[in-house]
């Protein structure tokens, strides 16, 4: 079968240590300490082999997230942007949809209890938790000690085929009613989940009717945008200066977007909101060092106590944080990482099967053979979103 | 000026005591246990004068509540319907919206952090706490050992004039960008807010994409009905038997609505559902011995966990609660009364400002004249589901 | 080895039906039914052999748990009492603690992150959740759709050897710092878990300084106790009718008792909380057709709004619910099951590591060969709290 | 009557405008900025009359507090230290207890929902909100717009008499019981009460079992320690370099202490806690610059997730914040001002009712004559926890 494969050397900076659960050449948990001149091809690679608790999946579509573009790119020295758990060679994609060819004599389909059909339209989650350490016990498999990550340290899947444990594999069943395509939208779960963790789990979500601020319109931005208008805010904001993607916070449901780099973020979020300020502010900018200060001084500037802030944003950059904001307003600022567990996958398809369209997102449509270039066009491009494969 | 005002005898039934708030002759916390031949007339009182923190309104519209029906409704014996606090003669009216006219000196506006100005247009919260014994000091006003209600124990609102204190007042000014008649729909913040208090504050709200079930499709129901799916409710199903108000419930957004009398209530919610289940049930049809088997029957059949039972009907009837259900399915009962404090009239008022339009609640629009006629109306109509009277 | 196995005839009564995930002749969710004539022996059975992901522990110490008593026990017709999971014949026990004497090559020890060490003392979680049904997905394992049960449905620890996923077992190792026998207090975890979901997870715990009231002083009503005080509880009041069972309250914590079949026990709660009420009331009794009332006519009379009512024992009667009660007074009813995941068994460990001994609890240690007699003793005997059988 | 009161000179730097809510030349919520050369005496002053809602108390201790300290404490250009809302001349002392003499007409004693009775023994909240301004409706009175403060912008208690609104006033009776000097414990609701504001009502308390980590062995640190043992702490570390508050902390129940200028924070942590880490981390040093590094390495290396850290010492520096491990760890950063509402003084009273005796925080007992000089010993003295002034 054709895979999007993803090569690169073994070349640890000097000062790299291992780490307790890196593989010697192999894996490691800090990419850009270790990986060096990546190389994406599409190869023909052998259809996986499931096992019990396994899927097979015939792979229907899969998008391009920001992490497979920092895989493929490199600083000057060759090293590659991506800090995180890696383990190369590797088949890319872990936002995706597919359908169920094959399946494991164990593999239960939580949509029914019982095995799964071959038919079943499904998405997975990204983040393997092991099950057996004690985040994972406790509930919390996206903390799990152990983690694999489809598409970053097992095979993913920009490819024909694709295996999947059952237990992280949720139905696209229920957005039938709904959608024509249900793998094209499907393919949106999983980004989807990432904002819905970060605004709704984490960040405790807000009663209708409060306000909500979003730095930045990528697109766990623009999701954040469309969770929280269905969620009932009253006024969400984007801030973003690129004018596609604020056009595009429009769409996906921003009643109001700033150029932060032409406008005074404060004064518009006062005015925005007769300063009312905002119940969450998602910071999804990964700019701490710019943004902090607008998030708490619009905190401090309007009238809201209990404000919370959300972090979803990667950055190795330090947030100057005035602590006395956040006890005089009564603030808090929380951290969001990934998207498994607590039903999220579940509930995002629920609202999308009531609605919750994340479609004008995909501003690309693609085949299997053109992801490299894709990727390699997102290095620069500011003006898509997400650029969708179609493989089947 | 004008005025609709309940006169009745008080002739405390045999066995009565004076409660350690019960003033005799004239207040009581059991209505129904003291006041007889209540008689409801249009009248010519004085216009209210105000105190230091309160204002006085020109009433624009006023609602008629099923406590206004109840209060004067009679037993064959002549006691009256309603079984709270009362204290008459009183002027009645509580779910209604006005225009401040006059200001008391330190009447401050919550919206601009100064004395109100005259013109601002406001609603009121009916629940008056005293602002000074521990569940106020704790911030549960609505609890209030010492709670007055306005329109059942001091002075109402189907009068061209009301006092109101600061304090209880929440301007209507941002419904002014989105509606032509802010004061129609403001009469309808009350009302609303005892359902979000039920279904947001009290329930916890839900997480979009979640389902909900609402039993009874009177005012609180159809409320909760809007509020739920703009909270992004998968999928809300009411309950209740009488067409036009099933008709009304899908108009505020129900998905499905099910006629428990000619239908299998589990049955449908299964359906419906594809036997997921609900994770707020609403029962606000005051019939708790028949509903209370339907709600558990359903939690018991449905696969969610977590389910939870907010009970905001007023009933003397005991539910027969299956304990063992309720540990089963990780499940819970809340009792919601009222509205006060948390944000709620704001919250709600903003929801509106937003696009939540409940003006379709309102079926029929009459003058303060019509008000006696139109309560006796309801004792027995059950297609109008809110009555509005347009006072000035 | 030896161990203690119950046999029964599978005799279904008429009417019944094989459920979803029951096995003819072999498992049922619903005991009492199916099961007739058990006989439990000390049997001599082959050490268990383990699974990969499994330690194979040798037994020290393992408790008697009311549901062993009725697996055993028979109603007049010869079915047996217990109404759950069962899987005959069975060696039942399953409040234990042991040492790891074998380790499966998957078998991860969580205090460590690495391979379980032979000779780590643990105890292990009753409920074994399949850890690929929704339930378990989201992060609430004991209500699996596919639960099975440590010495109801597979082998438990009345036995020289048990086999137990690595995942359900938990270190002693912290307890060796303040006591000398750690399988003793070990053995007790479980018991204790189950009190500790009831009050800390599922019942929301109390803010210190709160009041408490325990209905029933059986095992479970006596850990609340305990952990309740730990957790900063001002007046913790227990009612029991046994004097032998009060005395084991007092020395457990509790600052009152009450003796509801000879003292009145809304008044004697309005007394020693000088009308306060309580934060959390444990219906522990099964008997919700007598205690009900008691309890939500001490919510109705005291000043506490908030109270939270949790339901720890089983019963298949009904409770009568006025639900009025709970509106006024802000309150609610909360099911609660079992013990697994949320981090419990690690908390309660912590919680004895720290002080909290439950040891007291025990009143009677017995061989494996005298379990059976002990079991039958306790059919009758009201005087002993928790028996425990010293294995190794 | 004597009372110990604070003059200086209205002087406002260069570049100060009056806030919104400043008087000029009366009152500021910036004092650093204002107020010069203070003076403290002791002064012949009128006895306070009352309000119809207040109460008029014989003051019995008042404790003082590092405000006290810093409000008569000076930088070399003579301006205070004091950066908060103050209104000189004013008779400081916050922290205090009393007994009522006198009651005014509408005076409500929350114990009993009746008028106060001459001799209830009481303490009084600092934080005196408007009751009519947004937070206050919403339950957040020490968010209040409007706020004053006792001891800083209205007469205080190191006085031999002081008015107090009834609403903010907690019965000290049920100390009785446990304590000879009820007054002298009494004097300590207040601080106990910021400590339990912050770890409690905004930390979210913790779960049985739980650790935490206390950074600053001041008076709120030393109330934090008791109350989280109270609250079932396993493991409670105190981080503080004088030695004196090194043993006073121990002698509140820290588990252990370590000294961060001698010893390494993070390996300390570590170590005592088996590398689990802290459920809370409460920053009580106002050293933001130097401690943020330490809480969030503790959080990276420990094993624990959902992590808080609560922020209740002031501070104008910056936390140089790592996004990161607040993600990686799910952590989350709280801010926590004041006291006041959510029963926070009902429940510090009962904690203490059953036996969380603060008093070791006193270490020197004083007349009130002798209030001057101490507050300025407590400028250069770190030996000294809590000073008491005994004034009747």
């Amino acid at each position: 079968m054709k895979a999007v494969v993803l090569s690169a050397k073994w070349a640890p900076k000097s000062g790299f240590k291992l780490g307790p659960k890196d593989i010697d050449g192999k894996l490691t948990y800090l990419g850009s300490q270790v990986w060096k001149d990546p190389v994406v091809k599409v190869m023909d690679k052998a259809v996986p082999k499931i096992k019990p608790n396994e899927v097979l999946l015939k792979v229907k579509r899969c998008g391009i997230c920001g992490s497979d573009v920092h895989m493929a790119q490199t600083y000057e020295d060759g090293y590659i942007y991506y800090p995180g758990l890696t383990a190369f060679p590797c088949t890319l994609g872990h936002e995706f949809s597919g359908e169920v060819v094959e399946v494991g004599t164990q593999a239960i389909n939580k949509r029914t209890g019982k095995l799964f059909d071959k038919g079943e339209p499904v998405t997975v989650e990204e983040m393997w938790g092991c099950g057996e350490c004690k985040p994972c016990c406790d509930g919390i498999p996206n903390h799990c000690e152990r983690l694999q990550e489809i598409g970053f340290s097992v095979d993913g899947a920009y490819a024909e085929y694709v295996a999947a444990p059952a237990k992280l594999c949720w139905s696209l069943k229920k957005l039938e009613k709904r959608y024509k395509d249900i793998y094209k939208i499907g393919s949106l779960v999983e980004p989807t989940s990432v904002a819905y963790n970060a605004v709704i789990v984490r960040g405790g979500g807000i009663q209708p009717g409060e306000n909500v601020v979003i730095l930045g319109g990528g697109p766990i931005g623009l999701a954040a945008t469309k969770i929280l208008k269905t969620a009932g805010a009253q006024i969400c904001i984007v801030s973003e200066p690129n004018e596609h993607r604020s056009a595009l916070a429009r769409k996906m449901g921003a009643d109001y977007t700033i150029n932060p780099q032409k406008e005074n973020f404060v004064d518009k979020v006062k005015e925005y909101t007769d300063k009312e300020g905002a119940a969450i502010y998602l910071e999804e900018t990964g700019l701490p060092q710019i943004v902090t200060d607008d998030i708490q001084n619009a905190i401090w500037e309007c009238k809201a106590v209990n404000s919370t802030v959300v972090l979803v944003a990667r950055s190795e950059q330090r947030m100057p944080v005035k602590g006395e904001y956040f006890q005089v307003r009564r603030a808090r600022i929380i951290g969001s990482q990934g998207h498994s567990g607590h039903g999220i996958f579940f509930n995002v398809i629920s609202c999308m099967a009531s609605g919750m369209d994340m479609t004008p997102m995909i501003t690309k449509e693609i085949t299997l053979d053109q992801v490299p270039d894709n990727m390699k066009l997102l290095q620069t491009d500011r003006e898509n979103c997400k650029i969708s494969a179609k493989i089947s």
